[in-house]
């Protein structure tokens, strides 16, 4: 029998966190492809559905009266409410994950992520950064063509953001997708094989 | 400019230890083919060099004069005796590599890589295990006709340095060469996106 086999591992919890417009989302899909053993965690929301979401696919989707039930009841790991919906990690299914062995990613806000540390203090965070601010102000003006009072006050979110960056394990610069994408894969295998998930590893070695 | 010209880092030191016949000069040499940019750090040595040997390439060849003089000169990180030989790092090598940005591997004994930790706290250290005890007998069997008293002496510094496993950052069992070698590529790139050694880069970034 081999000590990876006798020792084996819980499944690693990464929080990936950034301002609005650095490119998580489109970052996810691609780890994801990339290594299909890593699953993102599908966040529950109480707004409505867009026509081509799928229940359980970009979303769990409920009601506004059951989604209050479940922060009642310790369902929701953590929760922020934005334009009027709320949006949460659901906790039962990160905690079956991590039981199973099975790596976990999420897209999370930066104090939706400090919640998540607290729970599993093995967790780890990520903070995407953009290449530049002028980047990020520059992504986030292609996108619409909201009033310049609304942009400004994305762009000082943004800004008050990236300060956090210093609360996070690793801190990666999103200057190309793949290369994004496989950093966080070479932390996931790092993160893997840090002593300190591994401990008694060498007690089981010495008795084969 | 990108933070990560902004913020050039300084080269990561890994130390890689792991008791006699596990593999970890070959680990190495296949480390380096895979990427030439990780510089394996050459140790000095009193003894004779072998008639393949060259100077520089293996080890630095030296007399026990100038190394004492060496460690009394603070010129050697750490440094062991063997056989009646000394072995060691030359301290500024591995200095001048870490200013300069470059990585740096050490296949280095237990104690020597807890003198590289005081002299570099941020170094990444790795413990490499063999798949079973009874594989590294194995492996010591074959290597030579030693007598079955200094084949215990061999197998008992073993066992006292797997108890070691605990004191190092990361630990991998040596299954693989290949796999041990793709392992400790992720566990460096991992390494140098880490927060703690980018710090302030949130700081450059919002100034652009």
């Amino acid at each position: 029998m081999l000590p990876s086999e006798i020792h084996k591992i819980k499944g690693i919890v990464i929080t990936l966190s950034g301002p609005s417009g650095v490119g998580k989302g489109t970052v996810i899909s691609r780890l994801t492809e990339l290594c299909p053993a890593i699953r993102h965690s599908v966040s529950i929301t109480t707004r409505s559905p867009r026509p081509e979401e799928k229940d359980g696919v970009q979303y769990y989707f409920t009601d506004k009266k059951h989604f209050e039930e479940m922060i009642a009841a310790g369902d929701v790991l953590e929760y922020d409410e934005y334009c009027g919906n709320y949006y949460g990690t659901p906790r039962k299914p990160l905690i079956e994950a991590v039981e199973k062995g099975e790596d976990t990613i999420l897209d999370i806000t930066v104090p939706g992520s400090l919640s998540v540390m607290q729970t599993f203090p093995d967790t780890v965070s990520i903070f995407l950064l953009p290449p530049s601010f002028s980047e990020l102000r520059r992504r986030l003006e292609s996108r619409g063509t909201e009033s310049p009072d609304i942009m400004q006050k994305r762009l000082d979110k943004a800004y008050n953001e990236i300060e956090m960056t210093k609360m996070f394990d690793y801190v990666l610069v999103n200057e190309n997708l793949d290369l994004t994408a496989g950093r966080i894969l070479s932390i996931a295998e790092a993160e893997k094989h840090r002593y300190r998930r591994l401990k008694g590893i060498e007690e089981a070695l010495l008795k084969h």
